[in-house]
C-alpha cells in the first residue's frame, strides 16, 4: 500500500456489533484516518456515529461507495463481501474482510498479526480476518507451537452470543428477562433458547458431523500456522454470555513440556495476558476478558493423561481481538505502523 | 439388607437442592417407604414437606435420629456425613452417601447402577454416590468402554449452579436480575459473578493444578470402572445454567470405532437417550436434560484428529441422575427392586 500520512477508510457493515467496535478501535488507536465512510444497508441510513468529535452519517452501501477509499474494513456478512469486495478492490482499495468469504481462498492471506504478519505482503487486494474462535485459540498457543511444536489440539469452546451479532446479544437479554418473569422465551436469532441454556454451535453440520464453526477452526489453524500436519478436534458450544469467548484447550506437543518454561513462553507472548492464580482460584473469565485487547490464558497445567500434553483455559473478547481489533491490527501493518500492532509483552512479566 | 415390604427411610439434608429432589423421586418411583424422616439443621425445623399426600415435618439432625431407620440418603455435606454416618451405621442403617466423604475409601463401594451394581453387595453399611460430573460422564460412555475399551478421556464440563446447592441457584437468579437492572451483582456463594459469566470450577486447586472437582472425576472413574489404567484429563467449568451439567467428551479407544456401531451401543445403553439430529441441529442441551432421568448424548462423531478417537456431547440433570436419582437407584438395588432400577433402553431404538 502506498505510504500516506492519512487514509480514507470505509467500514462495511458499520452498524453491526463488529462494525461499531471497529469504529471505536480506529479512534482508540488513533488510526490515521483522513475520511471515514460508514456503509450499511439502506435501513440504517440516517444513523449517525461520533468519531473524533465529528458526526459521521451512515451511508447506503452501493457499488459506487468505494471511490478514493484506501482501506475497507468489511463485516457485513459473507454474501455482501462476495458482492462488494471485487468492486472495492477494482477501485484500488485493500479490503480486510472479517467474513468467511475469502478465508480458504489460497490467493488470500489469512492473518493474525501476532502469528503470520508477513503473509500480509502477499495480498492482492484482499486480506482475510480469521474466525473469532480461531484467533482466540491461536494467539496464546502459537508461542508454544514455536518452542514445542503442537501436533494436536483438542478444544471445546464456550462462545458468547456476540458471535452471532448485536441482535443475538439482544435476544440473550430479552429471553433472560422473559424467563425471569415467567414468560416464554422468544426465539428469533438462535434456533434454541439461549437464556440459562447452552447448545451446540448454531452453524450447519457438515460431513463427518462437524459444524461450520468447527471446520473453520480446523482449516484456518492449518493456513495460519502454515502446517497441513497440525490436527485439530473442536467442539463449538454457544453459552449464555454476552461478548467474550472462552476455550478449554488440551495440546499434544512434539516434546515433553516443563511448566516453568511454558509460563515464561506465555509471559513473553504478544497479545496474551496470564491470569492464573491457583490460590485465589482466579482464571480467565469472559466477563473480565470483555473490553480487553489481550487474550487471557490460565489453568496452565501439565496433562495428567499424557506426558507430552498441556492444558490451558483461555478467554478473549470476541468483538475485539476475535474480530475488529485483529482487522485493524492488519490495517496497521499494511500502512507500515508496526509500533502499535501488538500489545506490550512486558506487562506480563 | 433384610427383605421387608416397606422401609424406614431418612433423608439427611432434606431441605437442600438434592434432598428435596430425593423426596420427589422417592414418591415418583413409589419407593416402598414405611416411615420417612426428614433431617436437617435446627434452623430448618418447622418446614413441612408433602409426601404421598401426607405432611412431613423437618426434624433436627441429631445423634439419636437414626433409631429404626433402614436406609439413610445423605446429602448434607461431607463433614456432616463424616460425623453422622458412623452413628447411623451403628444403629443398623445402610447409608447411601451423596457427599465426597467416603468415595475414595477402599472399604466403601462407589456405585453407578448402570455400571457396577454388583459392588453394592460388598458394602459394610456405607455406599457412596459418585460426584455428579462423574455420573453424567460415565453413564453414556461405559457401554463404549465395554465394546471398545476406553484408554483416555479428555473432558471439558459446563456445570450448572445447582451443583453448589439451592443457594447457588438463587444467586444465579438474583445476580441476573441485578445485572439486567444495572445494579452490581452480589457474590455470596460463588467467588466470581455467575450471571452472564463462567469460571473455572470453584473448588480448591490441588497438586498439579487440578481442582477438587476434576480430581474426583479422575479418581472416581478408575474406581467405578475397576481400572487403574484408564486416563482422564478434565477441565471443570461453571456456567450460568440452573440445573443440568453438560460435558464435551473426546475418547481414545483401544480399537478403531465405527459410527454405526457406536450409535447402536448407545441406543441400547441403559439410562441414556440419544439426541443427535444433525439436520435440525438438535443436540443435548441442559434445558432439555433438566427434569429427565436419562443422560442425553449427541454430537456423536469420529475424532478427525485420531483414528481411534470418538467425540460426544452429553447433558444430564445434575440433581436427578447426577445425585438424587442415582442414590435412590442404589437403594432400589439394595432392597432387591431390580425391575425399576434403570430406564427402559427400548425407548432409544
Amino acid at each position: 500500500m502506498r505510504k500516506k500520512s492519512k487514509y480514507n477508510v470505509a467500514i462495511m457493515g458499520a452498524t453491526g456489533a463488529v462494525g461499531e467496535e471497529m469504529l471505536k478501535i480506529l479512534e482508540q488507536r488513533n488510526f490515521p484516518v483522513k475520511r471515514l465512510v460508514l456503509l450499511a444497508s439502506a435501513r440504517s441510513v440516517g444513523k449517525i456515529y461520533r468519531f473524533h468529535g465529528q458526526d459521521i452519517p451512515v451511508q447506503e452501501l452501493k457499488e459506487d461507495s468505494f471511490r478514493d477509499i484506501d482501506i475497507v474494513l468489511a463485516s457485513a456478512g459473507g454474501l455482501i463481501s462476495k458482492k462488494f469486495t471485487p468492486i472495492a478492490v477494482k477501485e484500488g482499495a485493500v479490503v480486510i474482510d472479517n467474513t468467511s468469504a475469502y478465508r480458504t481462498d489460497p490467493e488470500v492471506p489469512l492473518v493474525i498479526p501476532e502469528i503470520n504478519p508477513k503473509d500480509i505482503k502477499k495480498h492482492q487486494g484482499i486480506i482475510a480476518n480469521p474466525n473469532c474462535s480461531t484467533i482466540i485459540m491461536l494467539v496464546p498457543i502459537y508461542p508454544i507451537h514455536k518452542t514445542h511444536r503442537i501436533k494436536r489440539i483438542i478444544v471445546s469452546t464456550y462462545q458468547a452470543a456476540s458471535g452471532a451479532g448485536a441482535k443475538a446479544m439482544k435476544e440473550l437479554e430479552d429471553q433472560t428477562r422473559d424467563v425471569l418473569a415467567g414468560r416464554p422465551a422468544k426465539k428469533e436469532i438462535f434456533p434454541h433458547q439461549i437464556a440459562f441454556n447452552l447448545f451446540s454451535h448454531n452453524s450447519a453440520i457438515k460431513d463427518e458431523g462437524y459444524n461450520e464453526e468447527e471446520i473453520k477452526m480446523v482449516q484456518e489453524t492449518k493456513k495460519i500456522f502454515h502446517s497441513e500436519r497440525i490436527k485439530v478436534v473442536p467442539t463449538s458450544v454457544r453459552v449464555p454470555i454476552f461478548r467474550a469467548h472462552s476455550e478449554s484447550i488440551t495440546l499434544e506437543l512434539a516434546k515433553v513440556p516443563e511448566l516453568q518454561e511454558i509460563r515464561e513462553v506465555l509471559a513473553n507472548a504478544p497479545g496474551v495476558k496470564i491470569v492464573d492464580d491457583r490460590e485465589k482460584n482466579n482464571f480467565p473469565m469472559p466477563l473480565e476478558a470483555s473490553g480487553q485487547d489481550d487474550v487471557l490464558v490460565g489453568r496452565i497445567r501439565l496433562d495428567i493423561s499424557n506426558p507430552k500434553g498441556l492444558c490451558l483455559f483461555v478467554a478473549g473478547d470476541q468483538l475485539r481481538k476475535g474480530a475488529a481489533l485483529n482487522a485493524i491490527q492488519i490495517a496497521e501493518i499494511l500502512i507500515g505502523r508496526r509500533d502499535v500492532v501488538i500489545a506490550n509483552p512486558e506487562q506480563n512479566k
